[in-house]
């Protein structure tokens, strides 16, 4: 048992997604998340400015003394996971496989439309993750850089009239390939689950990757012996901007009241 | 007459409007234009960041050995001039003032909409800047923080359906007070100037304050005896991200194909 704390971060809120599933199968463990509110979005960046940012996030949270990391974040996942390894020995979990894994147990006609961010789908981080288990698989890739502003609006943009006109947009192509299943490869995503839904009908499978990135930091944990079984399940949450700016959504995601947040300067690490 | 090139800078490409507005107005001035893609929105983000940022962007035209700056952002000019000021002697000119005044020599009922980033919304400086003109103007507000990263997205978003409905949900309130001015308070919204003339059935009078800004520039430089007369006019852009992302919209905002683009890290002035 190891009851340091688990190190969180992501661009800006849509890790709390990841979050949130953490807490859920493993109550007990103490967690520190980052969001880099002050530079987001990441995903509409180039892949070095990605690796410098991320490789700031990571330092951050090993200063916390963090016991493992999850990188909640498909955009970091796919361009820096390389580097950020070479900067600690600790357990990095990253969430690209985790939801490529699903994707191909669920795909009956073996095409699978994946929406992420710009820098994701340049990647193809998902299509070689996918192709690697299935190699008759097609993925159907769309960039959507409108969807993460959109989220970071607030929660009354959610499942709008005028999101749903923009997800039908973006979505449009993938639909007339037939696909099954659609990756939601970005945290952000997942938060507009119920509108994606309602523009296809129910008909395409979603994949929401934050469960599976969950389980597979479980599994890690109880391998390497560092799962805390009989901890407090503390949360302390930081961000690079305004507090003001952070607090009321990541209350709404977490739909916790209690939550604590603080800023930090992350251009200092 | 003074040969040394005008700096123009701004959080990403909004700028580039104003810079057209002064190379028509003054086509023999070299200019270096700078556009902090990497850091972009700037709208969102704290006061203090901004000031941050804008102050390692007015170094970098510094050290260009510019002999005016103009600030083609609004966030910056509402959030930072007093900072920047304190930087340089040489002339810094904003945005604010110029839109503002315009402004108020065209409203009828006295009614002036104002659409603008969140940071400048909260600044309120069009809201200061008006009423010392005309204490007995009104003035109504809204941030409409979506509208920078649809420009960001390209041409094909300037003007499609999507826009026009995020536009009309942005501009209900500022319809239903009746205004009969709306000063377009971030660089960007001129490429949006078409779908906003659509949603208001061209009923109301759109204040794009780039041309006002080059005229307020074109006086400052004649009475301090700066003013090129003699120069071919040369343009040099430099952007802090992809080059490949801030080519194709430049090209398409400023017309022209020869433009030439260089990449700086901006984070070393």
């Amino acid at each position: 048992m190891d009851k340091r704390p688990i190190g969180i971060f992501d661009s800006g809120l849509g890790g709390l997604t990841v979050l949130k599933a953490i807490k859920k199968i493993m109550p007990n463990e103490d967690i520190i998340y980052f969001g880099d509110s002050k530079r987001t979005p990441y995903g509409s960046k180039s892949k070095e400015t990605i690796i410098n940012y991320s490789i700031q996030d990571v330092k951050f949270l090993l200063s916390k003394n963090v016991k493992a990391i999850i990188i909640a974040c498909n955009t970091v996942s796919s361009n820096a996971i390389k580097q950020l390894k070479e900067k600690t020995d600790i357990p990095i979990i990253e969430v690209i496989k985790p939801g490529a894994y699903i994707s191909t147990t669920i795909t009956k006609k073996k095409k699978i439309g994946v929406i992420a961010t710009k820098a994701t789908i340049n990647s193809k981080a998902y299509e070689y993750a996918i192709n690697k288990i299935d190699k008759d698989i097609t993925v159907y890739s769309k960039s959507c850089p409108l969807l993460v502003p959109l989220v970071e609006e607030g929660k009354s943009w959610w499942n709008n009239t005028i999101t749903k006109e923009i997800i039908k947009y973006y979505l449009e192509s993938l639909v007339n390939e037939e696909i099954d299943t659609l990756v939601l490869g970005c945290t952000h995503y997942p938060l507009l689950q119920d509108a994606i839904n309602e523009v296809v009908e129910n008909k395409i499978t979603l994949i929401n990757s934050a469960g599976e990135v969950a389980k597979e930091a479980l599994t890690v944990l109880k391998n390497l012996k560092l799962l805390n079984t009989s901890g407090k399940g503390s949360l302390k949450l930081y961000t690079s901007d305004r507090i003001s700016k952070f607090y009321p959504l990541a209350k709404d995601i977490l739909e916790d009241n209690t939550i604590k947040v603080d800023k930090i300067n992350i251009e200092e690490y």
